[in-house]
């Protein structure tokens, strides 16, 4: 059986994220997986997401990191817990703290690679580093604070 | 004479930015101004910058706190030197680090109001703390450590 994207696996009334949702037709639609311990997820920006002429604008590298980190840690919680990726009740984390640092511009056109690495797991809050890269450098690094998604924001 | 977003001053090669730039058709465009000592932008996300259902995703908050702070640190390079905004040569300033701490959802299908403070102020370093309200109620926090930009990576 193919390997399904960690946001892939979210239910569909939680699949509507510009950032990573699948049904979300006009986002970015990323999709993240393991990779080894690690996890991992490619996107190719469009000319359109310019910064300065060149280089890729950093609202949509926060972007990326930031749904990496989600989907890096609903994926997370489901290993922790033993349980089958997207199997109900679904476990979706929302995004406490978002920290990007800009280390290197991001040449536009080329694909982009971002490495989650797990820093502290507890149930309700997962902390992961996420390096974004092009060509083999690294451009961006951020941590993302995972907060389990409260039912007051929908169904959990 | 009526007052110039900050981004609108800006020159028309560096006008590109999918968050700000006043020539990509098809970004946010955000614009940005004083506010007494502070600086204020305004922005109403469309249904499709969704996250969870009925609210607005990360990466669009991430995204304008970065260019409300770019913008405002441009303004205030500006305003250090005694220029007028806008004059040649350009002082435009790229993101170094980036930090957001979502403390409330932001609800979609209102208009949000950035505030930006300056917190330090060098030639070639601008902190700004910025917050994101809708309603009157915050729902980010956000840091941006302005960098002014290096001619690496276009006309300064």
């Amino acid at each position: 059986m193919p390997e399904i994207a960690f946001q892939d696996a979210y239910p569909d009334d939680l699949s509507r994220c510009f950032g990573c949702g699948k049904h979300n037709n006009q986002g970015h639609q990323l999709k993240s997986y393991w990779h080894n311990e690690q996890t991992i997820a490619h996107f190719t920006p469009l000319a359109v997401h310019t910064a300065i002429p060149g280089f890729v604008y950093g609202g949509l590298i926060a972007s990326l990191i930031d749904c990496h980190g989600t989907g890096s840690a609903s994926a997370k919680a489901y290993q922790q817990a033993g349980r089958e990726l997207g199997s109900s009740p679904a476990m979706r984390f929302v995004t406490g703290n978002l920290n990007v640092s800009f280390v290197a511009p991001t040449p536009i056109g080329v694909e982009l690679e971002l490495i989650g690495a797990f820093i502290e797991i507890k149930e309700r809050k997962i902390v992961i580093d996420i390096t974004l890269s092009a060509l083999g450098v690294i451009c961006a690094k951020g941590q993302v604070i995972a907060i389990k998604m409260p039912a007051t924001m929908g169904i959990v």
